[in-house]
């Protein structure tokens, strides 16, 4: 079978909605704000295309992937004034390129090292979530 | 302070050596083999300035950097073939941009997940050590 057919990043919809929140489509890439809201403002990039991982891109295409990541990364971090931020790419078991974007806050959750897939701890209202968003995009100017 | 005095990758010497040996200076990045070798290939690919996250380096510098990234990377899954490469940023203490590459292995140690900063639980001995480390330099034709 197509994995595309089952893969969040190509199908959205419920798929997605079991971790994320869709924010936008970007030049190069798809924002989703992650809905385990234990690190403020953690966000993934997933590539526009079904490729398993970032080594497999072509130069052009990794340049342009990485920019969109930064740019996000920089949007996020005007907005909720991380100490630091995380990247994590994984996707052991999921054959569709994304990152992780991390926020961390010095002396706060995880503060100094990894971070958990998906600690389950921390879920906003509905509300939150809209206030999150319309912040990251404000920064991203869109 | 300078906090280059105390950075590992500016200094390296023995401040590496608690848990890394140098492999290579590629051209935008230094390279090390992580000692815990959990993973198989494990390393890490640190940027040659001290700088403290991707997001800070310019379009140009960003895209020597990863592409040295993946250069990696890809002789990494040449010499080991693993089933998945694992890329993490973190560094909310240490101040100097460096990626952990994390070869995962289908069925082994941390499959489907994220890695540990460190398990402390598998060392090699210098043979082994010197064996991965000319696996990879083999597959980066150095």
């Amino acid at each position: 079978m197509d994995e595309r057919l089952t893969c969040p990043y190509c199908q959205e919809g419920e798929l997605v909605a079991k971790f994320g929140i869709k924010i936008a489509e970007l030049e190069h890439s798809k924002l989703y704000l992650f809905k385990e809201q234990s690190h403020k403002g953690r966000v993934i990039v997933a590539c526009k295309e079904h490729v398993r991982e970032i080594a497999e891109l072509s130069d052009e295409d990794r340049n342009d992937f990485m920019a969109d990541v930064v740019k996000v990364s920089r949007a996020v971090s005007r907005a909720f004034h991380p100490d630091k931020m995380n990247y994590g790419m994984y996707s052991d078991t999921l054959h569709h390129l994304h990152v992780h974007l991390v926020p961390k806050y010095k002396d706060g959750y995880e503060w100094g090292g990894v971070f958990a897939m998906n600690p389950q701890e921390t879920f906003l209202s509905e509300e939150e979530y809209a206030g999150v968003i319309d912040a990251i995009k404000t920064e991203l100017g869109i």
